[in-house]
């Protein structure tokens, strides 16, 4: 257990994967509330809303007045996602933090199918998103690279096609004269195991030996806290999780995207094993029996569901 | 990854851990006719029932008629759980396979509320059950140590007093001139990290450097398949496993003591990292959705609810 690291940072994404995945319609009123009730757990980031097209995600068609409404705590930053640079000018309108991510796909039938754009396209397009960043002072931070386990049309993204995508995002750092934190590596379909987690780390460790890695996992096949313990092993200190197990892909391309991990469960994981998170547990529960209560249907998370 | 088995063997409890969970009647036909599916799957042992007071367990009313009415497969166990001394009685009295099992538990209070007898005298009855085998000529095989990770009554059982009750397993081996296969931990309350896996496993090695080890693994605060992970990493090679993850523990003493960790997802888990189980992962994932069908609601399973 000797390179588990001390404190994880966690990243709550349960608002906006939830309620983009969610068929029925929830109350603006209620996405907020349970936001602000997210803010009191101790988690440092909340991912709010996406800014996507309310045809494509009726979900996210309050997206606007949610990020006006939210009354915010300080000390935590209260995020929203674009996936193209309609979404990146919306937010700038938007009072939701801003923070500079680089998207990027390792499947190319995925990104075409998700983005309509091909992988040369899409980088073409983070040059105009880091252009922005700079023109309106955004910082930038992580740089993320999805689909990086494989996607449910090629299946398993080849080791080296991972190295390769990270290895043009270094390339963007060069070129641009920016600086990533690191690279997030998205399981997006849910298809890694905890070997296609330690293939991945390892050979990107060698490759670059200081990089810093997180981690955005969905629990499709149920291999997610396996993944996420192999990756704790391996010092990886940074995730996404869902409060409940909130989410889901809206564009993976056919049924059964599942949730993400779910961050009480994390949290309790890493507590019980002497990592600190910062985010109190029984907050967090009671958040996650909220979403459920909000939803109006049984959500995947565990420990909400037992005395603990 | 070193010590990763080459192959597992899963034990499917999803049988007997559902159908004395569940709170609506499920037909007896239905039950005979997922046992009879899952034996097609290539798992090697299924628990079909407990011989339980039906008034304790109401869905375990019709566990005789269950274990009379299986047509059974060749090379598959069909097995029964017996907690009690009136429970093998009864066992002796039906077809099933009789597989010599030691059953004891390292939470005092736990025991008590569980078995209305101390860990002493629950040692006392291990004895008559040792004596029935003989006679009954039931090869022994495994002991078991409930609640090795820790109930809802002490919080977590610590490792030395795990060792003490196998010290007494140990000393019974001798007495009773009987030797076990191997000694299985159940988490029967879902208590369990990847670090307290491998705190028990560390001393249990360092005491009986041979000794084999199984675990039954609740996922019930959902670090579940982490547990399996951490265990696969140490060489364990056997595990229960219940189907869609069908289960909880009936006698835990509160609500919440949620399903088994799910058969299918252990397997895909165990296949992607090249661990062989001799199950086909798409025949039971189809008995995962026969289950979902049978009790009438959705079941914890992941893989089950997408393509693979």
């Amino acid at each position: 257990m000797s390179d588990l690291p001390a404190r994880v940072r966690i990243h709550e994404e349960g608002p906006r994967e939830g309620f983009q995945i969610e068929s029925g319609v929830i109350a603006t009123a209620d996405k907020i509330r349970f936001i602000e009730a997210l803010a009191c757990t101790g988690v440092p980031q909340i991912d709010c809303v996406s800014y996507v097209s309310a045809k494509r995600v009726p979900g996210m068609a309050d997206a606007d007045d949610v990020a006006r409404g939210i009354h915010k705590r300080p000390g935590v930053r209260y995020t929203g996602l674009w996936l193209n640079t309609r979404g990146l000018e919306r937010a700038l309108e938007l009072p939701l933090d801003r923070v500079g991510a680089v998207r990027v796909t390792a499947s190319e039938t995925f990104c075409r199918r998700n983005t309509g754009m091909s992988i040369d396209q899409t980088f073409d397009e983070q040059r105009n998103w880091l252009r922005l960043y700079r023109e309106h002072a955004i910082e930038v931070e992580w740089a993320y690279v999805m689909t990086a386990f494989g996607c449910n049309f090629e299946g398993e993204i080849p080791v080296n096609q991972v190295v390769r995508i990270i290895e043009r995002l270094k390339g963007l750092e060069v070129e641009q004269a920016v600086r990533f934190k690191g690279i997030y590596l998205a399981d997006t379909v849910g298809r890694g195991s905890p070997l296609s987690i330690e293939r991945r780390i390892g050979a990107l460790r060698e490759r670059w030996p200081d990089l810093r890695i997180g981690l955005h996992l969905h629990d499709t096949r149920g291999t997610g806290m396996a993944n996420a313990y192999a990756a704790l092993r391996l010092g990886v200190d940074q995730f996404d999780s869902t409060c409940a197990g909130l989410g889901g892909c809206p564009f993976a391309g056919h049924q059964g995207a599942s949730g993400n991990i779910c961050t009480e469960d994390l949290v309790y994981m890493c507590h019980e094993m002497g990592i600190e998170t910062g985010i109190d547990l029984r907050a967090m529960a009671e958040c996650a029996r909220m979403a459920e209560h909000i939803v109006g249907h049984p959500l995947p998370g565990k420990l909400m569901h037992t005395a603990f």
